[in-house]
């Protein structure tokens, strides 16, 4: 039995998970940031002071063994009234942590009723506020203002939490039991950023025998990493450990001309990443895009920005399993 | 195996459930009145044109056989922000509803989801709004107003539906297949009375060999049925039912004083039911009433109102155990 530990926000770990959850012979823990403040998650957060569910929902339902009906209610999304925004899964967890008086034990009973075949963690119990610094001394307060900023006019000067953050000691435990730890997919700034700020979290790392997988994000974000290379996504991760990743997977499929368009359209120039990885054994070069359109809720008055270009999780599965099995 | 429906609101079927569920050699249907138009079920009525959710949820909780915290989740009421008032039970079946396309098999999605051993079944598929009209023609519409209504100073011309409201085929089949249909306790306008005037209610009980058993209220209820006796709760459902009731529980036991202090101060003189069923030969006389003094939450605005003088859901079904293996 492998123990795998999956570090990310809600989007790149469902794609992740949604794959890994038919390998046999493995053992998933996703851990989970605790950073987000947007959305319906952030409306909880505010008015019921619980962690952020957001993350965790995709999560939970990325692992659930319920059937499709279920699954689809956790990821309900009301359309009026006071419930107008939140989905169904959200209010579920925020409800849990309320009745269980902690949100750990309320995920716990979540994954019981979902039959959630893993272990969903958040990366902290803290309230976790994330701030950005620019080194003209300019702040930005929360993950969702953060997430809107046009970080690339100024230089960061730094990422951290608005308060100290410490490490949930059963993700510890996860890292330290991990036997792979795969960092991402996800927005580097706000899905996994979040994750190496947090007190422990290194250390944890260093410490842990597990090998380091990192798939390189298909796409750059608009004013946050466009015009990165592939080389700019795992850098400065292994600054952030002081650990080197030991696989390194790289995309080699095109993604098709309407993904293009329209990713060009909305990301801007600069959306897809080179490889400039040329020489490095640790490179796992191989096709892992997802060439499924992915169209939204035409209900959705956020339809037009909530396209992805995403991982196949069956293939980025396919590629995991090969490095578990030292068949790469 | 006997079948056993149930006729009622929520809190009155909630008390027979909870004891009748522990019977062996039952099976247990409850039908649900649809009339409930207040609080978080009128809120969930109006802003997402769902079906009332709150009587099924606590019918529902009774049958259920999940662990306590599943079942504290599923009444659990959020103080604050828009979710505030809304039992996280109301939500759930409000979601069931949109998930699935229909209020019947949300409710048996969550069945399944909360263990649930029997069937909950709504009286009706269609919206009903529940109506009164005083013999001057002075008209009140909507289940919660008339609760809240003074009832006793004018004559009831008739109490009906805005719009026709069809008995559910699956509530039609319950009453047919019943070997024992249990009327109440419950409201008399409110909970009762929103099942007798569903068409073809009466029909089905008509051609239903089932014995009909009438566990007469404990109280009357200010504005409503002050000074009733006993008998007043028996024959106007006779002539709504042009059939006999088969079984009269008429509980002994007196409430102990600081009960009769609060109900008296709460519902006015004459909320004590005066026995006045004499030489009936269908009437058992047994003790049913529960002295456990009911003190609900001190944040909830209406504590005051919301006690309560209740059957014993033990003794009840116990009492009703007897008439089924024939001991009376």
């Amino acid at each position: 039995m492998k123990n795998i530990v999956t570090v990310g926000g809600g989007t790149g770990s469902y794609t992740v998970l949604s794959g890994l959850k038919y390998l046999k012979g493995v053992k998933l823990s996703a851990l989970v940031s605790m950073a987000d403040d947007g959305g319906s998650t952030g409306v909880l957060r505010d008015e019921l002071g619980v962690l952020p569910p957001g993350d965790v929902r995709k999560c939970l339902v990325a692992l659930s063994e319920q059937t499709d009906m279920v699954r689809k209610l956790i990821d309900y999304r009301f359309e009026n009234g006071g419930l107008g925004g939140h989905t169904f899964g959200n209010i579920l967890l925020a409800a849990l942590e309320k009745v269980t008086g902690d949100f750990i034990k309320g995920i716990e009973l979540a994954s019981e009723i979902l039959k959630v075949n893993g272990t969903v963690i958040p990366i902290t119990k803290d309230k976790a506020r994330l701030s950005l610094q620019f080194l003209n001394g300019k702040m930005i307060q929360g993950e969702t203002k953060i997430d809107r900023a046009n970080l690339q006019k100024l230089d960061i000067k730094k990422i951290f939490y608005k308060k100290n953050v410490d490490l949930n000691p059963n993700a510890r435990q996860a890292i330290l039991k991990a036997d792979y730890i795969i960092l991402g997919p996800g927005d580097y700034y706000t899905s996994i950023i979040p994750h190496m700020i947090v007190n422990g979290f290194k250390e944890a790392v260093q410490k842990s025998k597990a090998k380091i997988i990192l798939p390189v994000n298909l796409t750059n974000k608009r004013g946050h990493t466009i015009h990165w290379k592939a080389s700019d996504y795992v850098y400065p991760l292994e600054l952030y450990l002081e650990k080197p990743i030991d696989f390194i997977l790289v995309n080699t499929k095109t993604p098709s001309k309407k993904q293009i368009e329209r990713y060009k359209l909305k990301e801007g120039d600069g959306a897809l990443i080179e490889d400039d990885l040329d020489g490095d054994e640790r490179v796992i070069r191989t096709p892992l895009l997802s060439r499924v359109f992915i169209v939204n809720d035409k209900a959705d008055e956020l339809e037009d920005t909530r396209s992805f270009i995403r991982h196949d999780s069956k293939k980025l599965a396919k590629c995991i399993n090969k490095i578990i099995k030292n068949k790469k």
